[in-house]
């Protein structure tokens, strides 16, 4: 949590020195949230990764044992591929079940987390949320690899939409508190913006080192974009904001009038979406639900897992890796010893497990925080967003308080059925923390109160069923993902990517794309290569020795 | 054709007069098919249908026959709604199958057209081409009513994506005949205009009505909109135009430099997309095929369809109307006799059968031209637009000569798969017309031509088998889909909307969103309605004759 302070703004020149309040009206209009976004972009946290292969590795692993410390992505990928060189690569698990925060809750899922007990989603069949990861960006090349490799099917998610609603409260001027489609919105700071440009350019009003052909070009680029009229440059609206009625068989349509200027500037809608972070191409998530991945690995190195077994210690010397485990349920303990391991622990249980790592990385690792998150989920006995609204996937926006990321987010699957899971909260931090305090009762009443804002009336009347989730109370988690501030990138994580002695991390705290599954794949991916020379090496110089 | 003249631009004040071919440079930058979509755009033809549902009757049309004309969306929507309220719905239609411009060609589908041979489709099982209707946006929903009611499953169609390539050809400056990704050209152009507009705005350079609040929200906006820098609002470039080098485990990323703002500017690629017409919402596709949808007619209607039955001759009178038509194999004639007939007749054909239609119904399907239209699919062994350059979905754009609208369309199905087939020309007017005279071979042949501007060599190297289609060749349609004029919709459409005695004229041309299934649709509906009407009308009289 202290990694998410807000970004350093520095003095506008334009707007002289900026208060943080008055930057959340200006810019953000919202909560944390959206801070905690902006805040991952300022320190350089972005999508596309660099990887779309494993390492090409020859040579045989045969003999050696890496003995793998969680079965999330991370573990379950280096154990694919190093156990197709040769590799012994048994995996303790703490939790009952492989995959991680890869994870599918579903009608019969039973959530347990700290300090609270056990419930039971009631779904119907074929309805989820997927309570971590729930979107693979097509940057993700690493993640599409093995969606390849283990006949993981894809769907598209469709992650945004012009025709979701925006409303936000407590904004100046007409338009607060008002219900819009975020065409509207879009469209028409688009469509005055442009107009405003055009227009000082028309009056030679900068001094613009443009010929006048070139700025004709500029007036023809800001007319197309802007959907300006053709003979003068100024915005009257545009189809794609949509229709006071639109066109039918008889009908041609009744264009929609812009809103004004300034009502829109002071009711901060134009700066509330899209997040200047976040996926900008093709998004797909797998048929069924996140956790057919980790199905598919399972299929794969299944036969390397031992689940419910807790890792006690962890410790190296010079020619291994001892790690005692206990079975978390009958208690039994058992010594697991290898030439190498790969911790994907997450930092907030590792730190807390007697170990030789060393006193630097220990160091390290008390330099990384955890964010935590959390999401809702709710199903409906009827598509209303489909039916009634026309939305098809995307999401919503709202500042309701505690809202999270504001997005009321509909669901990519099930298109035109009866009915459907919207994720109706998705938050981070101290939101995620607050939420979470509340009773599952009070967190599904909480998600009503947000979804109602754009769904008013309807998103009670047709609620069924609903689920809730936060990592931070997950005992194997304690946390969301990894959030590296930029102070602890720089002196901190460096330390961590380097092997301690025969003890290599791994998981998406160990990666630039931090919370995401690529992140947790290419880690280790950059770990296998090292074990796999290094054993190389080893093998190399013991047979010097004989 | 006559129909698809340039809009009317007026004299811009700011550019002074406007020659076509001037405004084919700044504004279009492409051939033909821009301007044929701004005109249309121009005459206020666009997307969103009015009606989610056929107008609800009641009562009962027991004892009538209403004659269908046309097996197509739009006389099969009218039998289906019709027969449930006891009408018998007799369908004639001329081809062999029914569907009509709702096609799929797979391999094996047989493809003849005049002048020309039958030739067959050798694309793999489960790899198809649409040649007509591809997509359907989630603003039609009478479509997606359809879809729903028939049980016909959809996926989301990728209809654009940043990461598609741009490389428009012939232009000015250096970025001429280069292939960039969609997402420079957007990032850099906004990020350029929105700083012009914010150091506009800060030089009060200007009259702007607005306080000082209200110019730091603009700002906040023009920051938020265009990537800005947080604390002197200049664009740098920004991470959703892509990376130098993308993050990864290790690796933090190298963000990319943004393109020169002249440059750019003179390249015309900033107006080279997205089109200001089409689809802004979620698009879809039926899984497997357009016609999937057509299947789900004809499991409801198929016992009223008559297949390969040319009409030959229409004829009314007070009491009823009379149908001849002819079996387009075995010449064997018949007469269907009805109470009223819809005629879905595509009017380049309508026009050349014998009717009792009246002459100012004559004159008005003179003023409607047809569009021609046509496609190009290309099959490949490999999906190098995904596994190379990560496009899932989408298309890239080049203005190659006679490429139609210029775009190369990726599949949105077989996500990860080996093979795919790319819509590598979709063309209009007269440049579908120069491309229909070539031989099939040649086709291919300008295909793989203009593909290979956006991925040189590869697109050569893993083609396979390829398939066209013109619907101006195809003999029961003549033509691609209407095109009003301004004109024709003021002096002639209004008449063709009204029946003609007893015989009432369906399809997309008698609609405000033709080229669109919606189109064909919704102008069932609103025939069935009247009919209805006036059919309980007529039996009361009927009645109080007696």
């Amino acid at each position: 949590m202290s990694g998410l302070g807000p970004p350093s703004l520095g003095a506008s020149r334009f707007r002289g020195p900026l208060s943080r309040r008055r930057f959340l009206q200006l810019a953000g209009a919202f909560g944390g949230s959206s801070l905690v976004f902006q805040a991952l972009d300022a320190w350089g946290m972005d999508m596309s990764s660099t990887r779309s292969a494993p390492p090409p590795l020859s040579g045989s692993g045969q003999g050696k044992r890496v003995i793998i410390l969680g079965a999330g992505l991370s573990g379950m990928a280096a154990a694919y591929e190093l156990s197709r060189l040769g590799y012994e690569t048994p995996i303790l698990e703490a939790r009952d079940e492989v995959g991680g925060r890869c994870k599918t809750i579903r009608g019969g899922t039973e959530v347990r987390e700290l300090g609270g007990g056990t419930r039971r989603c009631e779904f119907d069949e074929g309805h989820y949320l997927n309570p971590g990861p729930w979107r693979i960006p097509s940057e993700h090349t690493s993640v599409l690899h093995y969606c390849r490799e283990l006949e993981v099917p894809l769907e598209v998610l469709v992650n945004s939409n012009p025709w979701g609603w925006i409303r936000l409260d407590g904004m100046e001027g007409p338009l607060s508190g008002r219900r819009l489609r975020q065409a509207e919105v879009t469209a028409d700071m688009r469509g005055h913006t442009t107009e405003l440009l055009a227009r000082s350019v028309h009056q030679n009003a900068l001094d613009l080192e443009l010929s006048a052909e070139d700025k004709e070009r500029l007036v023809a680029y800001l007319v197309h974009e802007g959907h300006l009229a053709n003979e003068d440059a100024v915005y009257r609206g545009a189809t794609r904001r949509g229709w006071t009625v639109p066109p039918g068989a008889a009908e041609p349509g009744q264009p929609s009038d812009p809103h004004d200027f300034l009502s829109l500037l002071q009711s901060g809608l134009g700066t509330g979406f899209p997040p200047r972070w976040g996926p900008t191409g093709t998004v797909f998530q797998p048929v069924g639900g996140m956790d057919r991945l980790a199905d598919g690995f399972e299929r794969k190195v299944g036969h390397h897992i031992r689940t419910s077994r807790e890792v006690r210690e962890i410790r190296q010397d010079e020619d291994g890796v001892r790690v005692i485990w206990a079975h978390t349920r009958t208690g039994e303990t058992g010594v697991l010893t290898g030439d190498y391991c790969i911790c994907t622990i997450p930092l907030t249980i590792l730190i807390n497990i007697p170990s030789d790592l060393s006193g630097e990385v220990q160091r390290a690792m008390r330099g990384l925080a955890y964010t935590p998150s959390g999401k809702i989920g709710l199903q409906f006995r009827r598509r209303f967003w489909e039916e009634d609204d026309g939305i098809y996937g995307g999401y919503s926006v709202t500042n309701a308080e505690w809202s999270g990321d504001g997005h009321v987010t509909y669901p990519s699957s099930g298109w035109n059925r009866r009915k459907g899971v919207i994720q109706v909260y998705y938050g981070h931090g101290g939101d995620a923390v607050r939420v979470s305090a509340m009773s599952p009762e009070e967190r599904i009443e909480h998600g009503l109160s947000i979804g109602e804002r754009v769904h008013p009336g309807v998103f009670r009347e047709e609620f069924e069923t609903g689920t809730s989730f936060f990592w931070h109370l997950e005992p194997w988690s304690l946390g969301g993902y990894a959030s590296w501030s930029m102070e602890g990138r720089q002196n901190h994580f460096p330390r961590l990517l380097e092997p301690d002695g025969r003890i290599y991390l791994a998981g998406e705290h160990v990666s630039h794309l931090t919370s995401w599954m690529a992140g947790s794949i290419e880690s280790a991916w950059m770990q296998i290569e090292r074990i796999h020379r290094r054993a190389a090496q080893e093998s190399g110089s013991a047979r010097g020795d004989t």
